[in-house]
This record gives structure tokens, sequence and C-alpha cells, in this order.
């Protein structure tokens, strides 16, 4: 039985933590990387258990004592996702099952993680132009929406674009608006296993999109929607009957 | 942009073949392999363009000439999942994605080809003791469900039990009862890509399931529903703008 | 914006209250009604606001006060849905709409208030032959789910079988399993505006259901799940572009 | 049992065909009013059992034996909605429940046949403004969106944004992006009863948007996939246990 988060979810923040150091841009925008300030930005809401974990740590920080301590692992990565081992991405994926919640930031929908739980290409369109985006809340009720208003804009911003190639998503929380012409399915809801899992768009490393007010809110907001809850058994393998059957002649 | 399915659907059913080369029941029951009396079973209902593959084939009889020609797969297999070639199953995910159909019978629930589709263990209760299995239409308007009445009873079957774990159905079409005391979501439908999914949970080895004519019925319905149609352009990669952006200041 | 509930939701249970009064074996199990029962359960599960309102009670008990004051509401009706006036009905909804929970209890699947808010019959099978009903949990991580175990049992119930004709349910919490050989989908969640709705099969006056005391942690799992969250700005009506548009020549 | 519908789904295109009368624009734009235009888009599709009705004809048009013979029915109205008699309305919902396609048009989101059918509020937010319009394919291989490429393109239209208070749709068709700014969910089905129901946004009476390619595409689409099928038994009910029930000491 998956046990429920404590008050206080315990929030990894994983980050590939690359281009930080090979594109003076980001290291500007980001001095300390896109983790710190993601950590910084839901400690700033109230979250006050927060480490970070980057690629090039050992096992990319995500230890099994680690990953066994996580309640909500965010996940930010864009050029390096084939230098994500495979043996990690199993056990991430294992812990999703087992209840973890977890957080798709931007260009990690084609992180192997968010593939693998997907089961689609999970490909899309893009543009680097700094479009205007507005995020409109399109089920206002969810608890991931709440605090933002009618909609989220952020004034420069990469496009993404539809047709996005993920299953139908259970639940739509957020749509896009890009200057250019487009839409997308920006703030998306999927379960798989015990695991909460929510795909959220912003987050292009050359922009401040992390130090956005409203941005921080809805990565705040879920945060708390996907950590565990408690689980009804999941049982599985042979089972008898629940009274024995009636003779066959 | 996918190409529709000829009036004639192409299919392939594939399987493991296994049982019927070390277990005399099963062979008794199936003398030219469980494959063999599905593809008559659809040939039964029409369906003029029916082809086997079998896991000890080269390529397990996938190669990708026959995957080409392939509009809608029927996958059974149970013992030897672990055999089969990931290279394989990369194929044939992929033609799922470009619009192949794809119906995944009974413990085929636990195939890489599945597990891969779905992102979640497929993991579920199972009891071999003979019960009876009645599958109840919960969609009657579904076109898989059509021609079988209210439910399909089946008098002997191995039962499989919730908790299933799977993603939620895109659509929910039969919920089995079983005499032992469980219900099984046994009629799932789901889309990954251009392809259309159907999971349906009868057809244990050791029992005449596939010459059931409810069973047939259902599954030719199931490679009709699946076959693919055609397909607006699902266009990926960097976009211009529809219109120039406006300057920024 | 709706206004979360109170840490407490304020909970009224609506009753028919009607066979209490022409049948002794219900006025038996029931001496106090079914909502006296059910408001009991409640409280013994640590809600403290709850309160009960009756079909023959002026406008049913559901005064403009009475509403505005209710974060949840349960529904029980059976015999005498017509005599509930269309007024009352659209004052519900609209509270729904607004926010308010719903928990819609086994024969008020034929309710006025139910029926227009599916949008369809509602209809389905019966029998009353105290068949054996075994609810199987088939979202474990839901949280009306918890703390029940794999199943709920219950020794005798009236059958409903399927197809009920609802609105493909948001999620499907329960399915049940009788005796005599049907399944039902005996607990759905479904949303209308910014109101959740809980519909629960359970709870035939002839029997004691509403002492069981897994049909109780599901009620009361439920009230909390569908009490009131904050809701974002749900704004409708003519709006002015978010900049001027172009001009057309 | 739902009949299917012949090879020729007949159809009838139902107007309130009020505008045309007291406003010379739409007068002008359509002539024989938007009925008349709807109707010859679906014959030029190759839709050869095409009738109209309008709301000032007696029954509006909608006699028992119309709607007898009515596979799919379209829905125009804006400013008279009230003046629909709620016993026509009713028959009208009868009628999708037993299988009839329904696709409402722009405006008619606010018909008091889709919001009986859909049990919420069915509003939006709305601007006269000739934003332009760009409906984009999220569901790619989808029937209803064959033929008319990645997107739609309409050069002036009304704007219609979210929040749209509809249920969550069974599937998301389209997704309109406007100059102004907003999005919105612009190609929804959903299913009530056996029938299914489609709503397509663009048709402001102003514009000429009904003669436009890709609205006709889409709308000749829709009809096709809305068009009933046959449809198990959906039998309601006291029913008989399927074997005797054992005996209880």
């Amino acid at each position: 039985m998956t046990q429920p988060a404590p008050a206080q979810p315990r929030v990894t923040v994983w980050h590939e933590y690359r281009h930080e150091h090979d594109n003076p841009r980001v290291a500007a925008l980001y001095p300390h990387g896109m983790h710190a300030t993601l950590a910084a930005g839901l400690r700033a809401h109230g979250l006050t258990s927060v480490r970070t974990a980057t690629l090039d740590e050992p096992q990319h920080g995500l230890t099994d004592e680690v990953l066994a301590q996580t309640d909500v692992l965010l996940w930010w990565g864009h050029k390096a996702h084939d230098d994500v081992q495979d043996d990690i991405v199993e056990k991430v994926v294992q812990r999703v099952w087992d209840g973890m919640g977890l957080i798709v930031l931007h260009s990690a929908h084609f992180s192997k993680v968010f593939k693998r739980l997907m089961g689609t290409s999970c490909d899309l369109k893009w543009r680097e132009a700094s479009d205007r985006e507005r995020l409109w809340v399109v089920d206002p009720s969810h608890p991931i929406a709440q605090g933002v208003g009618e909609y989220l804009e952020i004034d420069q911003e990469e496009m993404y674009g539809e047709h996005f190639d993920i299953p139908a998503p259970d639940e739509l929380v957020f749509v896009s608006w890009f200057t250019g012409g487009e839409v997308f399915r920006s703030g998306c809801t999927f379960r798989r296993g015990s695991g909460k899992i929510f795909y959220f768009r912003p987050g292009h490393e050359t922009y401040p999109t992390y130090e956005h007010a409203g941005v921080r809110q809805v990565i705040a907001n879920a945060v708390r929607w996907a950590a565990p809850t408690a689980s009804a058994p999941r049982a599985f393998g042979e089972s008898a009957p629940l009274e024995p059957l009636p003779e066959r002649v």
C-alpha cells in the first residue's frame, strides 16, 4: 500500500544542467542553474523539503535512497536526454508506478522518462522566436490552476505547437496561445500506476520563465497535487475464488 | 499522412505458438495453433486478407515487409514474452504510431509491445479454475460490441481480476463477471499516435475460447474498428510563424 | 470565484423519507429514517457539520439559506422523484455548478437532479432478490476508495446491472459483482461546472446497507473529495481583446 | 436496438432563421437562409438526403415523422432559443438517446437542446470584432478532422473564448486560436445514450463562414461520423438472475 506523503512532500528537482555551462545567456539567467531557481520558487511557496539532483552527479543524483525519499520529482532536460542511463529511467518509472508524483517541464517532453510513461513519440512543433504565450485555464476548478487568474501570460517564450503526440490526457488544465498563431495543450495530467504526472510546457532555458510568479505558482500547485496519497491495496497474481467454485458435472 | 486501410484490412495474426508444442491439451484444442484458429475465425467473418506469423520464424515473422503490409496486427503471447526481440518490438510500436491497428489478446497483457505502449506494469489477478465468464457490454453503441447481445458468455475460462494496472482506457466496452467473485475491464480501447489499440481478455490456451462464436464476432469487429483510417497531417519540428511576428521594442 | 469549503465541509443529507412511513421493514431498519443513519455515519467519520432535509418539509428542506450553507449534498430518493419541485431542482443544479459537491445514492440515479446533470436517461437493470454484492476497487489511488481494501462486500442488496445509461464517467472507482451474474459501474465521478458529483450504487431501503462499515467509509471519503475547493475565475460574456486588434485593410 | 443509418444518412438542417429577416447583412450573406447554405454544403459533399426545418414552421418543422426519418440533425440558433417549445426539445433529446446524431453549431451552444444534453450552463466568452480564427487539429486521426490539413483558417469570425462551461468532452478534435489572444475548444464530441454529438464553433451569422471550404468539409465529416450505427441491445428494468440464486439459510 502506498504511503501518503508527509504534510510537506519531499521534492527533488532534477535538472540536466548542461546549457548553463556552454551558453552564457543561460548562465546569466540561471547563475546557479535552473534547478536552483526552481527549488527557490518552491521554497517561496512554502515547500520546505526541496533538494536538487543533476545529470552529471553519480547515478544522476538519483540513488535508490534519494528516490525512496522523493514524493514528487521535477524533471527538466533538453540536449542530453540520451545521456540518462536506462537503469535510472526504469527506477524512476517504477517509483512513479508506486505513487511518486512527476512534474515534467518543457523540453522534458522528449525525456526518456516521459516517453516511457506515455508510450508515444511525444513529438511537437517548436520555434525560438520570443513569441508571447498565454496559458488559458480550461479547467478552472482544478487545484493546479489556482491563484493565476483566467490565464497566465509570459512575455517571451519558445513556441510549442500542436500536434503534440501524447495519449489523450486524463485532464486538460491549460491551453496555450502564441503570437505566431499556434495553440498547445500546455498543462496535462496523466496517471500511471499509483503515480500522478503533470506535464507543464513553459521553461525554455534562454528566458527567465522560472522567475515568473504565475509559473512558480502553477509548479508549486502541481507539486502539492502530485504528492502521493493513500492507496487501496494493488494486489496482483494468483487468487483464490472468494467462495469455492460450484462443482462441474 | 496515414493511408486508410483498403476495403479489406490486411490482417496479421501473431502467435507465440509454444504451448501447442509442449502441452497436449493445447495441441488437442488447437491442432494447427491458436493463430490458425484465430485466422479461420476472421475469414469466417468475411475478412479475406489474413496471414499469420509466429515467434520462432525469422524475425518472428514480422519482417519490415510484413509489417508494412499489415493494417491490423493481433498479438497472443504468454510464456515467451522475453524471447521477443526488442528491435522487433520497436518496429511494431512504430507501426502502431503510424496507424496500424493492434488487437492484444488475453495473456498478451504482459507482452513487451503492450507494456511499451501503455507505460504501466499491466499486471492483474488470475486463477486457472474454469470459472464461467460473462462479458457485459457497457458501451452498447460501440462498433466492437455489435452482434453479441447484452453479454457474451464463456462456459469455462481462466479468471482475470482487478486491479488491472493500465492507464484509464479511452473507452470501456466490456466488463467481465466471473463465478468466483471477480470483475475485470475486459474490453478496453486506447489510442497511441495514429494507431487504435483494443485489449480483449478471453483466450486462455487450455480452453476452446477462439472457437466461441461471440468471441470470434468481437475480434472481427475489433479488426474492422482498428483498421487505419485517413489521418490529417501530423507535422512536427521547427515551424515558421503563420505571419511575421510583431517587432519587439 | 468559488470559495473553498471550510476545514469541516457543511453537509446536508437529503432524503425522500417516504418508505419508512409505509413499509414496516424499512421503518424497522431505519427507525429515524435513512437520513439519520447516513448522518450518523458521517459524524462517526469525524464530519461535524451534518444536517438533514426531507421531501415533506417546506421547500423540501432546501431553502436558499440551507443550500447556500451546504458544501456537499447527499441525495436519496426512490418512489417520489416526481414530487420534487422543479424550481428546487434548478436551485440544486445551480449550486452544483457553483461548486457544491453532490453524492447521489442508489435509486437516486432516477432523481430529477441527477438526470438533469447527466443529460441521459440514467436507466439500468435491477432485481430485488438479496444478491450478494462485491464492489471492486478499479482505481486504487482514488481518494474515495481509501480504507476499504481491495473490495467491499455487502451480504444482501438489490442488484443493479448494466447497461447503466450515463455519460462515460470522468473516473470509474468501483465496479460491482452480483451473485446472479451481473456487473455494474457502481462508483462513478462526474464534474459539472465547478461541482464534483459522485454516484454510489449501494443503499436499497430494505437492507441495512447504510450501517455497513465499508459503505460508510466510502460515503465519508466521497464527502471529503466532493467538498468545494478554490476555483480560478470562471468569467463569461463579452470580452475585449488582450491587445487592440490589428487594423483590417 | 438502434437501426444503423442507411448508406446515405438522412440529414435535417434545423435553423432558427430569424436574423436573415431583420439584419440586412445576414440576408445579403445568406439570401435563402443559413440552412439553405448549410444544406448546399452537405450536398456538395455527396450527402444526397438533406432537408431543412426552421423555427417558425409548425412544430418548428420537427414533427414526429421528420424526427423519425432523421439520422443526423444540425442545429443553429442564437436569438430565439427561448422560442423553442420544451416538448420539441424533449423529442429531439429522446431521438439523440435513441441514436440520432446531433451537430451543434456556433451559438447553438446556448440552445435548449444542447444545454439539456450537457447538464451545464454552456456559457463562454465572446467578441464581435472580426478576429482571425485558426482551428488547429489536435486529434489528427479523428474522422471529423480529415481533409482540412493541420489547421483550418477563417479570415474573420466572432471570437469565442475559454472558459467554455461544458463537461470534459469525450474527444477534443479542434482548438481555436484567435487574433485577440484567446483559445477555445472548438470541436468537441460527446455521447449521450446511443447518440453521438459534435459541437463545432464557427458560424457567426454576419460572416460567410458556411461558404468556407474547410468548414463545409468538417461539417460533412461530422455528419458521417454522427450517423447512427448498429447498437447492442440497451435493455433496462427488472431482470431475472442468470441462474437461480443460491439458497440463503
